[in-house]
């Protein structure tokens, strides 16, 4: 049996485990918690990620070792060999290197930098750990940015746009459509894939061009803002992604199945995808069971997480809908949120 | 949580697992072998199918109870008051009551009961506890026949078809399309679905009434003989079945699925199906996972045991393929297969 080490076991990892046990592979995930929710499909050691004696025991006997989150310990996925390579990591844990990357590759991005660089309106975002919209400040008149800080210009998008893509070891690539992406409260709420009159090639091209500058081997994402006349990459992520999660009803193969044959070296597969989707994610507290399943066309996926405000506990994704019935399910959603 | 218990841990209670965990719910599985590969998606309690205290373990706080197979004893699915109900599984234990159900409900089958009422040849059958051909016999002159066996008459069919329906609690019933099954020594090889040029309606009438006749909660499955001028039916299972496991692919909810949310008393799914489906059984081990990815519009469901000659350890759905795919897949298939 083949064994995967996931660094990691939230509903991400929970979601890598359910695309592969249909194809026979084991899973087991390292997580400060006992009650993470990967443990319901494979082994789990509880520990820090940090922890060496820990990371080692995850990685005993592992045919490949993952990551579900982008702020492991770069030691701790060099330790264990992780896959996608560490650089990807560095990269997408500052803010600073990651634009800097961007920049280096000629990849337009918002001007960061010193508010002299930026302007003003602009945002000053903590360099590290920041997610979800955490660690982040307007600035509408010149003030102190502290030094592990970056301001960067705010920008006045068309649309909030991501393109998830996947590169295996020999350096194949294969993209999912652009998907567009409403956030409130720096949360991701809700994703529409394919995004209509998307700019496919450009994004594939910026996502394609990060996939090999990083020698990359698994699943990357990238947030991009759409603008008057283009794209500006925003952050990337080296992992399976929320933007992505409509794969697993929508495409061909999913995003978490394709990270998975790409990081064990198995062909990669089709990401065709022939239904328009809208994906929800559910915040705080899942709405019931019934009412989601009620509605047409709707494919459920909570993850076993007690609920909790600013939670993500569940998403569900629709297939080619009417207008009446996404209306219908973010108004679920919102009724059922705890914020 | 709602928890589900299943008296079985194989492969049918895995893919139960598999379709159920992104519902939020877990499973507990009762199997007599501590390998069952169900553990990988619950928890397992060891123990004999007529153990008392094991079927108390397995009860203990689930929301429902259902079982995997059908020669579940009787006694047990009562205990635990599993779901489908128990007439089902009595009827589906006993060719002869099983006959007489259909004779009962004007549903037409093959001669059966002594050979003079068959005619030869005819084929002797174990009353209970036959599956994938075993405990049958044909015969082409006047022989004993045992207490414990059914003579029926030898049909000359044009194709094996069968249908799978489920029924909610309130009575509310679906169907999937008629499937058109290829067995060798008595195991299924090959499912195409929907078959072509099907009768639908006839089929849906007779599952339908078997169904309402048994006051079913739960995946009904009734293998089906096409002769000249109808159908014949051939068997009930009063389960999820090996000729439905193409809808986890290519129906818009699976049969698997839509099991749970009728034990669950939760809304049905649809049973759409857009694609053509050919659906594959793996037989005693499985061909090279990189051979069965590389596949096109292959789906890959391993079920994570041990090879053994004639044992069902996968199966691989490819949805709407050329018919060389078939072929090869069909060969990948047979080259693995031990036998």
């Amino acid at each position: 049996m083949t064994l995967v080490a996931c660094i990691g076991g939230g509903q991400l990892g929970r979601m890598l485990g359910l695309a592969g046990l249909p194809l026979g592979l084991r899973f087991r995930f390292l997580d400060p918690s006992s009650d993470a929710c990967a443990r319901e499909v494979g082994e789990l050691v509880v520990g820090g990620y940090d922890d060496p004696a820990a990371l080692d025991d995850l990685a005993r006997g592992a045919d490949v070792v993952t990551y579900e989150f982008e702020n492991v310990p770069v030691e701790a996925a060099v330790r264990v060999g992780a896959l996608p390579p560490a650089a990807a990591l560095e990269h997408g844990q500052d803010r600073l290197r990651e634009k800097e990357l961007f920049r280096s590759l000629g990849i337009p991005t918002a001007r960061f930098g010193t508010l002299d660089e930026t302007g003003l309106p602009a945002v000053a975002k903590t360099r590290r750990l920041g997610y979800d919209g955490k660690g982040q400040r307007r600035l509408d008149r010149v003030g102190p940015i502290a030094d592990d800080e970056l301001a960067e210009e705010l920008v006045r998008f068309e649309r909030e746009l991501s393109i998830v893509g996947v590169r295996s070891r020999e350096g194949e690539t294969r993209f999912w459509p652009v998907a567009e992406n409403i956030h409130r409260e720096g949360i991701l709420r809700v994703t529409r894939a394919p995004a209509r009159d998307a700019p496919q090639d450009d994004a594939e091209a910026i996502c394609a061009s990060l996939l090999d500058e990083l020698g990359y081997v698994g699943v990357l994402a990238v947030e991009l803002f759409e603008v008057g006349d283009g794209l500006l990459a925003n952050e990337l992520a080296p992992r399976v992604h929320n933007t992505g999660h409509w794969t697993i009803d929508g495409s061909a193969t999913s995003q978490f199945e394709n990270h998975l044959r790409a990081i064990l070296g198995l062909p990669l597969g089709s990401t065709e995808t022939r239904e328009r989707c809208v994906m929800i994610n559910l915040i705080g507290a899942a709405p019931g069971l019934d009412e989601l399943l009620a509605l047409p066309h709707a494919r459920v996926h909570l993850y076993g997480k007690e609920p909790r405000a600013g939670r993500k506990v569940g998403h569900v994704t629709l297939l080619d809908p009417d207008e009446e019935t996404v209306v219908r399910a973010v108004a679920l959603a919102d009724a059922a949120d705890l914020a």
